[in-house]
């Protein structure tokens, strides 16, 4: 309980939070996206989704005071607090094997698909798929006709988020590997939670 | 091969596309939500995915001549004709049991969710998840800022899409039943398909 806890550069970690908790998660170095993804402990089935969260919210930008919604449209997490500008993304995918293919690496690229597995693993578990992540400080503007962009972040050292529990959960969460294209300014580093009361 | 078939009003229709084939699908009435799906006939755990599909165009409105991609970020169809304003949904979930309780239901509602389990059926199969669906001719504008709303749809009778197949797949189609909200236009209506060599 409030011990700071790495997400490993270009790794995952995932963490039991129980109803009433809170997981408090920083931007250590304020550049970094954090893949975000939360399943109900009771029943993995049920789990985060962006395409229910943004159908309940009205918006494709969450923000402070928020509830985020699972695929059975419960709120599962309460973005309580949000230091940051308030610019996270529900419309894009988590990086995978297939991206970086596209993207030229001819030789195995660490993912945040594989990250929300392996982290889930470390816990025993299985997630039944790989939802929609909410992309935490990740910075998609979406102009005017709908056309997106990967922009870096305009975080800064030091921003959190406080996601308030509204469920027994388990929280994954990737620090986003992607060091081809800007969405990390180039330079994927590692981020830190803690668990609070 | 080129008969006309009916999406009940308020129900789904799954069918069998082979690779080259093109389904067109039609709006008979012009202000029917169709949501569609596409899983690789080969692999099921392969579909249609909006999350990807946003991440490998660059835009959340798909349009004429756009491939539609799969969460292995391959082509599985590509919308080779649109003779509507081009204005489809890749933002929201599709309807199901939980939406409508929501909206005030007390009894069962027709949904989405279940007509695309209820589709899959029909053919023997069992689709591996509920992806989001392309949700085509929904009306979805999204606000500088990124608000979202729920408008009715500004196709006309008889308007079609042509979806042109890149591997043997499964696309599976709900007539959205949507009568609470304006998505429909109040009106949930039947839609029409015909799969051409």
């Amino acid at each position: 309980m409030g011990e700071l806890i790495e997400i490993p550069a270009r790794g995952g970690k995932a963490v039991r939070v129980k109803k009433g908790q809170a997981l408090k998660m920083i931007n250590t170095h304020g550049h970094q996206v954090v893949d975000t993804w939360a399943f109900n402990a009771e029943d993995l089935t049920e789990f985060m989704s962006m395409e229910h969260l943004r159908a309940m919210l009205g918006t494709i930008f969450p923000k402070q005071g928020d509830s985020l919604y699972t695929n059975q449209r419960r709120p599962i997490l309460v973005m309580e607090e949000d230091t940051s500008p308030g610019i996270h993304d529900t419309l894009m995918a988590s990086c995978d094997v297939h991206r970086y293919r596209l993207l030229g690496c001819t030789e195995y690229h660490e993912n945040c698909t594989d990250n929300l597995a392996a982290s889930m693993k470390e816990l025993g578990l299985v997630a039944p798929e790989t939802p929609a992540p909410l992309n935490m400080w990740m910075n998609i503007p979406v102009a005017d006709g709908g056309a997106t962009s990967w922009e870096a972040p305009v975080s800064k050292a030091g921003d959190h988020v406080l996601l308030r529990a509204q469920m027994d959960c388990i929280v994954a969460m990737s620090a986003c590997p992607q060091d081809i294209i800007p969405v990390n300014a180039g330079n994927p580093v590692e981020a830190h939670f803690e668990v609070l009361d």
